[in-house]
């Protein structure tokens, strides 16, 4: 158990078949910097064969440039009774620009004549061929043996048979897979302690949780001589998810001791999770190990009051190790270190035990208790800042706004906003269509603009979230719309929140001018009193 | 490994130290009488001296008769220094009815001087009175030892101490808890198994998922000889939770064939989950193992070409026999064969090579380029298919719609919605205010269709997402419209698509209604051909 383990994220791949999650391309190239940045040793960014969203990414990755990171492209092997230079699928891995492969075959016996549709032998053929053939083209090979566990225990020849070609082809990593979640962790260390005697390759595990036993199958295939981890950032998957890597890197790290994510990239951790739950645009899950709200957050009389004397009485490890924060159910601690780090970040150097800074994070937990969230909003987070304490105004003010959406006889969808500002003293008064509200809402307001801060003109909206906060009121519920815009060089978050998704989105809209304008040096007016 | 495997359930108790997660009396009867039912052997109902609420529930609890469950009262040995007659809980416990009592002491000795403030061996003499003086008062007495994997890595002839004083007092069972959840499952097997040969008495399992490995915590310790294993229904509990029972029962019933919950029970286990969720106001976490809606929800299109062959291809087990059911998704990653499936499952009787069935997979197919995506709306999906080729007709049509949001001088944001509906050849013109646009939309339209239809007013809407698909276009992007809708029994996702979020709304706002009219039976009218 000495050695590097690495750390292979498929959250991109395996990650999308989970129900609900869908990223655009844009999305990946955002979470492959963010792994990338984390230490991350390879990302599985999709199948380049299969769909033109993939076929898009792997043209669009190629600009990019990784410190740690070797990005994977993902496929099966050759069809059967067809040779692997012609297949489309692999031929597409070989001119997409990775320098690694990930090929997955079948080690199951039962698959390979009820799935495949082909004999024994040809499936062993195209496991020799297809990896073969990528390592002729000059990749680095990774072979999914899926399927693997189901396989040796119906029949453990042919399972053998299978990683035995894969190796003999020259794969560089073969990873065991329990590809329906459904092996029990001893019977899964046994499996594996007799690949790892059988085989001289490096080893992996791709665990699956449908049992509950994700992290505890991938933990002791580690103990029994896989060197590489497959999984997903929280769980997503096909069926109950993929092992989740945010519950398996702090185990590795701080249980295990393994050289694996440096250590002090792990306060990133729970950062980590939100936001791919951000671009997911899925619910966090608040008991997640390790990065869920919930996670270190106490509740019991007899554990607070423990706590109180020492953390470590009720705690596994230290919440900040993982970047999350313990929290006290009966009295409210949170705010504060998020507080103290931005305004350090912002060098607005106000001490901690100000008044101001007391009345801050008092209006900071009140909008947090309402509902906004800073995390996935740092311009709506610092123009709170500035006004609360840097003497910042707004460059514009609404002081009416009305909206009509009409569905017209002929089927027609129709919408205007007409709204009144006041900019530097004068009254603008103007009206503008678009497709939806928010669309209107937003002509209307650069009509208004444009003419006192032209540079906004660079500035586009780059996406639009609603997320319902009180689901159980249905449409009558509280909602927090993020906003992201940029300026072709750098994009920034805003937020609003209201049980009006109207206002809710003229917040964060407002805001998101605001920051941009903020940001351009272009607020000139009177009231400004920008960096 | 032969004999029984009693099921301890802790939801009334510990799953309530989770966050957000309370029950009233009324709902603890309705839990418990479910947990007798299917044949849980123990439910521990809380802690009698602790509370009213748990009072008043051992005190109604008394009129109830169980088939096959012991009901439990819990409480912390002695206080330090005081003899055990006089200790209020204890007294509570002999009082309160129960022929079971679980009481939980101290076995790390870090806790013993830090968080009790007393020596070790007072700690000792108050496991061994508490024990002796319950068991005197004729109860059956299961001893809780707390933390006793972290009591036995720093101080392992302590913790052996605890439980055998407990032991030698006369406890019935010693449950080992692993009360912080940060044991790895390989050292806490091996410090099971050390118990097991030391002691005589039947052990338990109590495990946490801080480090997401309770659930194979708890099997590896039966692996070792523990036969009790405590737990609540979903996982509920401190922080991460307690190990979730809906996925420990079916990996011993049907994993490890152990007799444990009769098997033919388990077909009531998703139920029993969501049952639970609902009196806890919980949502669901889909990708739960076992019970989640998506356990057994297949997408990639490889997997569900595979599954048509054979459903054990992709499924380690078969969802009838935990009552859930296998789903397909429909999505970019699926193919032809996820259609089929769905076609079979609805019943529609279509044969694949039809001029229809291709004339339908077209228009699916443009739907999903103009940014539809069924996987989450299987409500609409289903509308889709019968319009295309059962005949149906939509209970109502939309005439005309207009929609007004002002905000007005006093900064109050005021929605109202106008509709016009064609309804069984009457037209139905009505209005209604609402928090914001769709908000109104669903009153105006519950306003118009109530009296058609009175059973709509049992339909929720429980959740309401916006998604925006091409960002790059700002607010004039496409927007796609999730809602997911529930009438207390069943729920069902609708989805609509427009760069009008209004639009969007509305028609994901219109397909939840007619679904709910179509499944209600209720679709009377004379253009209607439901089933």
């Amino acid at each position: 158990m000495s050695g590097q383990i690495q750390i292979y994220d498929t959250t991109l791949r395996d990650g999308t078949q989970g129900e609900g999650i869908t990223f655009s391309v844009e999305d990946k190239l955002k979470i492959t910097r963010r792994l990338d940045r984390m230490g991350f040793h390879y990302v599985e960014g999709g199948w380049p064969g299969s769909n033109p969203k993939d076929m898009e990414f792997f043209q669009r990755v190629r600009q990019e440039q990784y410190r740690n990171t070797c990005l994977c492209a993902f496929s099966s092997t050759r069809k059967a009774g067809r040779p692997a230079h012609e297949d489309r699928n692999l031929l597409a891995i070989a001119e997409c620009g990775v320098r690694t492969a990930a090929l997955f075959g079948k080690s199951w016996d039962f698959h390979v004549y009820r799935a495949l549709g082909t004999t024994l032998e040809e499936n062993l053929a195209m496991v020799r061929d297809s990896v073969a053939f990528l390592k002729g083209r000059g990749l680095e090979v990774i072979f999914d043996a899926e399927h693997f566990f189901d396989g040796y225990q119906a029949n453990p020849q042919y399972a053998m048979a299978v990683v035995r070609a894969a190796e003999e082809a020259g794969a560089d990593t073969i990873a065991l897979c329990d590809t329906n979640g459904g092996t029990l962790p001893t019977e899964l260390k046994e499996m594996v302690a007799y690949v790892r005697q059988a085989l001289a390759v490096p080893l992996g595990i791709h665990a699956h949780n449908d049992s509950g036993l994700a992290v505890a199958n991938s933990i002791m295939a580690v103990e029994a001589g896989c060197t590489q981890v497959q999984g997903t950032i929280n769980g997503y998957g096909e069926r109950c998810g993929n092992v989740d890597l945010c519950a398996v890197i702090p185990n590795l790290v701080f249980k295990k001791r393994l050289d694996c994510i440096p250590e002090q990239n792990l306060v990133y951790l729970t950062d980590l999770s939100r936001y791919v739950n951000e671009l997911a645009n899925m619910n966090p899950e608040v008991r997640q190990p390790f990065v869920g709200t919930s996670a270190f957050a106490h509740k019991g009389g007899i554990h607070v009051n423990a706590l109180l004397k020492d953390s470590h009485t009720y705690e596994h490890l230290p919440p900040e190790s993982v970047g999350n924060k313990r929290r006290v159910l009966v009295s409210e601690l949170s705010g504060l270190s998020n507080l103290v780090y931005k305004y350090r970040e912002l060098n607005l150097g106000l001490e901690t035990d100000s008044a101001e800074y007391r009345r801050i994070l008092n209006e900071l937990k009140d909008l947090e208790h309402q509902g906004f969230q800073f995390e996935g909003a740092e311009g709506s987070f610092e123009l709170l800042l500035r006004k609360a304490y840097n003497g910042y105004h707004k460059p514009f003010l609404l002081e009416t706004m009305r909206i009509l959406t009409e569905l017209r006889d002929e089927g027609h969808v129709y919408t205007e906003a007409i709204i009144k500002l006041r900019v530097n003293d004068q009254v603008v008064h103007t009206a503008a269509e678009g497709n939806g509200p928010v669309n209107a809402l937003d002509a209307a307001l650069r009509k208004a603009l444009e003419e006192f801060y032209p540079a906004i003109a660079r500035m586009k909206l780059h996406d639009y979230k609603v997320r319902v906060l009180n689901e159980k009121s249905g449409t009558g519920a509280v909602v927090r719309v993020l906003i992201e815009t940029g300026d072709g060089r750098k994009s920034w978050g805003t937020v609003g929140v209201s049980s009006n998704i109207i206002e809710a989105s003229w917040q964060a809209l407002a805001d998101s001018f605001a920051y941009g304008i903020l940001k351009m040096g272009e607020n000139n007016g009177p009231n400004a009193k920008a960096p």
